[in-house]
């Protein structure tokens, strides 16, 4: 199906099937998709794995845009170079790359800060469109078909900024090592980077997804003493345990507030840090209530599905809580991600674990559909292994 | 009128003067109160100076707490030990000390923590009674009237915990002094200890009255390059030059929002840090939006007069900010303010500057009203000089 250019010759327009949103909730539908030849600075990628993030979904079922769509979702992603754009030195044709939701262009203000990963040039990119000339890459029929995250890995083929592509070793599994482009890293930064778990500490994390289960690992390397998983999936009991949560509470089972457990039986007064992973701004208030007074830290790392004001009463701060947003666990992508899948490959950070379904493209509507019923992980879709 | 006992025989009940509040907003009427001699290891003060601070007058005019009338407010205070109960070893009969409506009892796990300022047996006291048996001290024919903060120096006399109190040198002055047990301290704390502001640094701050132009104090002491005041009142403008304000801003006379103000024109996408100095939950959201992404922290310092819930968009914490909350500026009272009170002997702080008036205790509701009326910054009241 798809006619790639040859690496000898300029990068052509490919043709190639993508899993297409044509309105907010409405089931994907597998299209033939222009993707455009790489801009300068960017590459495109022959996607190999993509795992399905809870934004993924959250952003697919919002009426919020509907002037971005049709839509290519996908962001959590692993592939190859297939070529690359003017001004690109960094990547060669056949490399391998995670692509990520948020990029690096190491000369802003923000980049050259060492203290933040909010690249002025390559943030969050909220229109559907490239960072560079506010225009999308994809097109059926000669209209546009919108990104997300400028990434959109929904796709056999993408184009990525060079700066939101991090370049791994071809060794590495790509249908594993996807989840360090976003969830995986996303909570062991929050424990690590932002939080700054300290040994001996106590820690409740809210949500045991991805994320959250990633939160309990990095709390768990760091030494804490007491990691408390909360979810009202009682499965998550047994995974939580496998990441490092030492005491499991599931809030439909209790008789009493969960802040309350946990301040009153679980802590000697709440825990030194709390995570929200459950993307609920009304948990936040709840979070910021298990953690103790004086020091009490609370991460906010979720994307709320509904309301997007987090409120609490001022008398939880005033009485000596922080509360504190993490995007990507603090990482800066380029500098940071390396060290990630370093740590992967000497078996420092478990990934695998996170992965509960492994799909082909064709099922990508299936694993959205175990995604919304929080009966998944991750799901790994395996894009098409033929070659072009 | 009042009957102190000597310092040899056992202290006995004294009759004084005494503003007590009757009910919510109600004016203060000078009444004959009773104060009962310390109990285990608390002191009996002559209060000489005290101050009015913003929180006395919100209290006081609350209605949320119906039954804690008769009361009688202020905290704010230095004076005399007139005698000690029993346990005590720290004070003697003369010693010069302030009052401090948070205590250090420095054993419980918050005290020896080394960081945090909450203690767990001397915390903020709420219920208008002392922290030791849960009574009150004060009564007027024998029925309580209550205390607020555990301190109370709306009175000639007043009994406070020792571990509520800071021995001071008698060759300070008492009614400038006085302003280091809450106000003064509370902004200094806040730009030092609690946002640790950097040298070189952009710093915004809502509301210059005490407790921010202390901030601002505090932030050009440690070297921001740039302090911008934010107040309603253009008198604020002279005022806040004198404690290290750079740029003033006067909302009432801007044509865009203040953030936008801040973040466009004063500063290269956001302050620093920002400082809620109102007591006004709503500036909150303004103040995370003042400063920058990445990095920007949003100290929230005052009590609110309404709304007690702060919320904020998820958005402005994800994008790298941080709000925290700040009480007494972090201050251990005991182990901390006696350095502050060094510093000002130095004249390495200035205080006296936040004393808009001085008053005798005669005329307490011409200070409240002054106060309502955002028309002073500090009034100290200075109780009657009669030796008893």
């Amino acid at each position: 199906m798809a006619a790639a250019a040859s690496s000898s010759s300029p990068p052509a327009v490919i043709t190639c099937r993508a899993a297409v949103a044509w309105g907010p909730g409405q089931a994907l539908v597998m299209e033939d998709v222009e993707v455009a030849p790489p801009g300068p600075l960017e590459i495109r990628v022959k996607v190999v794995s993509t795992s399905i993030c809870r934004s993924d979904v959250t952003q697919w079922q919002s009426t919020a845009q509907p002037d971005l769509f049709p839509r290519i979702f996908g962001h959590e992603a692993s592939g190859v170079v297939e070529s690359v754009g003017e001004g690109v030195t960094e990547f060669q044709v056949g490399d391998h790359a995670l692509t990520v939701f948020i990029g690096e262009c190491m000369s802003c203000k923000h980049c050259v800060s060492g203290k933040s990963n909010m690249c002025q040039t390559l943030g969050l990119e909220r229109k559907g469109v490239m960072h560079s000339d506010q225009t999308t890459r994809f097109s059926i029929g000669g209209k546009p078909v919108y990104h997300y995250c400028a990434v959109s890995s929904f796709s056999e083929y993408a184009v990525v900024h060079s700066g939101c592509a991090v370049k791994v070793s071809p060794t590495m599994p790509m249908d594993r090592i996807c989840l360090l482009s976003c969830g995986a890293s996303a909570g062991l930064g929050a424990a690590w980077n932002v939080a700054d778990v300290s040994k001996g500490s106590s820690v409740v994390i809210f949500g045991l997804g991805t994320v959250g289960l990633s939160v309990a690992q990095g709390a768990k390397l760091r030494g804490a003493s007491k990691i408390i998983g909360v979810d009202t999936n009682p499965d998550k009991q047994e995974k939580g345990k496998a990441f490092g949560v030492t005491d499991f509470i599931n809030p439909a089972e209790l008789n009493e507030p969960v802040q309350q457990v946990v301040v009153k039986w679980l802590t000697d007064g709440g825990a030194d840090y709390s995570f929200e992973c459950v993307g609920d701004t009304g948990v936040v208030s709840t979070a910021l209530q298990s953690c103790s007074d004086g020091w009490g830290l609370t991460v906010t790392l979720g994307v709320p599905k509904a309301k997007p004001e987090v409120s609490a009463h001022y008398g939880l701060l005033l009485s000596g809580r922080t509360l504190k947003g993490s995007l990507f666990g603090g990482w800066r992508p380029k500098s940071d991600i390396p060290l990630l899948v370093e740590k992967y490959a000497n078996k420092e950070i478990q990934v695998d674990g996170l992965v509960t379904h492994d799909m082909p493209f064709s099922d990508i509507n299936k694993a959205l559909e175990l995604m919304l019923q929080n009966r998944c992980l991750r799901c790994v879709i395996h894009m098409p292994k033929r070659q072009d």
